[in-house]
């Protein structure tokens, strides 16, 4: 029997995705191969990377002047390579912290050498809040502004795309890609780690704009090197070959749900309950700025927090696992990404509901 | 029907292997997930992934004082990482020249400002040989000695472990790992990226001695910084999960094969029994030397070369894949890593006999 799995990452996959993996697992389009064991050079699986690529420049809107990169390392290698590729030691770059993830991408940045412009901090709030728009102001000598659309930790979402002046703008999408239609063509770059809305942990997407290429440093790693994979299709080393197929086949399901529009509406939808619930109970709190809440990641604590121990442990038992918060903050995190179902939150609204109601 | 797979990487898996995945792909251990959909500090995937280490430590008998790590990025990302991690720039390594994976672990020790010490170079002999022990010296000042043990476009092997020195040594053990005992203890770094002997591609091993740690550049990626990621259990960023499920299913596929001893036998009869049908045979030719011979990777020629694509596309046919040489170099390459049955060598070694046959 299946549960529902509201893990922040790697978090659920639809199961038609998984059905149509175990069933060609050990025989792939009659090759008598796995999708494992073939070659990345080989025209079956260059196809099917292709296959991918040209889905997701079509869901996604992608312009021709983006190339798409499947590299490896997750954001967290991002947070490196994007200095490295984008900038020379001793630049600036601006930076919107908004919460844990923000502030990893801002260290990182400062160890290469960078000066930070923290153009909005949003510490005053203890990370609930996102900036609004145009209550900051970017450096003229910023080589780009980096921000995190969805704080997977803190649940904080920005609900517009920020302007980042002359500078191109930089993206860590990881935990928000494809759940919603994306204006591709207002950022320089976006990365994404495919360990939640895409596919398995260790494939990480890049799309990156033509005129930011050919400027890495001489020191950047080839694997992180956006210009020589880019030049390669992104096949300079062998590539993490199943996460790629995998993203293929999320990416056929995404169709089959309508597209990015009907995704979103679904994902509100979704959000809409549990904060619903939450917002109408006296035992859940959730923290977050109304206009800064996750779509996402839905992050709430009990008012008599003694309660999250035997929440966490009666909702598991009820088939509703991943529920506990970040290790850093405690409370409990549901994730919610596109493989959640909405049957899926009903679920852990009905148990909120039965829990608050034997406890209080 | 499943066929036989002479690919060089990514490369055949055992079926057992790949049927155990498959049978749990949906739902692992019960839990009513895959294992793709785990939270990687989830206890169930951290016992897992324990486990492999484990095995790994087991199988190998890796030494106390060293670090089990799994990464990202292949051995080209390791090309970049272990200088980053063991050396400041302008400083010397040395370096033993004998082929194409040795030469891009070159230029990319140069990328990061190192002097590369050519201790040997085999371009006398087109890289069909090794160079003989105690035929080199390493310059003192060398920080390490790099080498590549099997050299998979070339089917050159090191039938010794060279002598470093003072140095430690560090080894791209990529195409042979895992196919025989081998003796960490006389290692300072060991990486291999999984996709020939271990699992699937994304995933890389590093096996690196206390010692040398803590000395990593500041602008090492955290991804690559062995120091950082030694700390973190691997669990800095997210890993490659699958990946390591994976190794844990093949590392339980060679305990079951009754170890490293039987494998390693099992290698040496499926390369005698393939060299000793090139060398009997007027049509088939290895050009490598004897004592370099890989038992990993067999390139051969034909001397009529225009028959090479028929021997490609008939042996495909025939059920027999991969055989189509590094497109580099043209020609013929079985790659008969541990997943190789004996029974395939067997049926390409008959294909050949028939091929030989009917067009000389």
């Amino acid at each position: 029997m299946r549960v529902y799995n509201f893990s922040a990452g790697p978090a659920a996959i639809p199961l038609e995705v998984l059905e149509q993996a175990q069933a060609e697992l050990c025989d792939w389009q009659g090759s008598g191969m796995s999708v494992l064991e073939v070659s990345h050079r080989g025209k079956d699986f260059v196809a099917c990377s292709a296959h991918a690529e040209e889905l997701l420049r079509s869901l996604l809107g992608v312009p021709d002047n983006y190339r798409v990169l499947f590299l490896q390392g997750g954001a967290t290698g991002q947070f490196a390579a994007v200095p490295m590729n984008l900038t020379a030691p001793g630049e600036t770059i601006a930076l919107l912290n908004t919460g844990q993830w923000s502030g990893k991408a801002l260290k990182a940045a400062q160890a290469q050498g960078l000066q930070v412009q923290v153009a909005a901090d949003e510490a005053a709030s203890n990370y609930t809040t996102v900036p609004s728009p145009g209550s900051f102001t970017i450096d003229p000598a910023a080589r780009y502004l980096h921000y995190t659309p969805n704080e997977t930790i803190g649940g904080v979402e920005f609900g517009y795309i920020p302007d980042p002046g002359t500078a191109p703008l930089v993206a860590d999408f990881s935990s928000s890609i494809l759940s919603a239609p994306l204006e591709v063509s207002r950022f320089g770059l976006i990365y994404a780690g495919a360990q939640k809305n895409m596919g398995p942990a260790g494939l990480t997407l890049v799309l990156v704009r033509d005129d930011l290429l050919d400027q890495a440093r001489p020191e950047t790693p080839d694997v992180f090197n956006y210009t020589k994979m880019a030049a390669s299709d992104s096949m300079l080393n062998t590539p993490p070959t199943f996460g790629i197929y995998l993203l293929g086949l999320t990416l056929e399901w995404i169709q089959r749900q309508d597209g990015l529009e009907a995704i979103a509406a679904r994902n509100q939808a979704k959000a809409d309950a549990l904060y619903g619930a939450i917002d109408t109970s006296d035992l859940y709190h959730n923290p977050v700025a109304l206009d800064a809440r996750s779509r996402m990641n839905v992050v709430f604590t009990l008012s008599d927090p003694e309660l999250t121990g035997a929440f966490v442990s009666e909702a598991t038992a009820a088939g509703l696992t991943g529920l506990k918060g970040h290790r850093s903050v405690g409370g409990i995190r549901a994730s919610i990404y596109n493989a959640m179902e909405l049957a899926g939150v009903e679920a852990l609204v009905e148990f909120m509901a039965a829990f608050e109601a034997e406890h209080c």
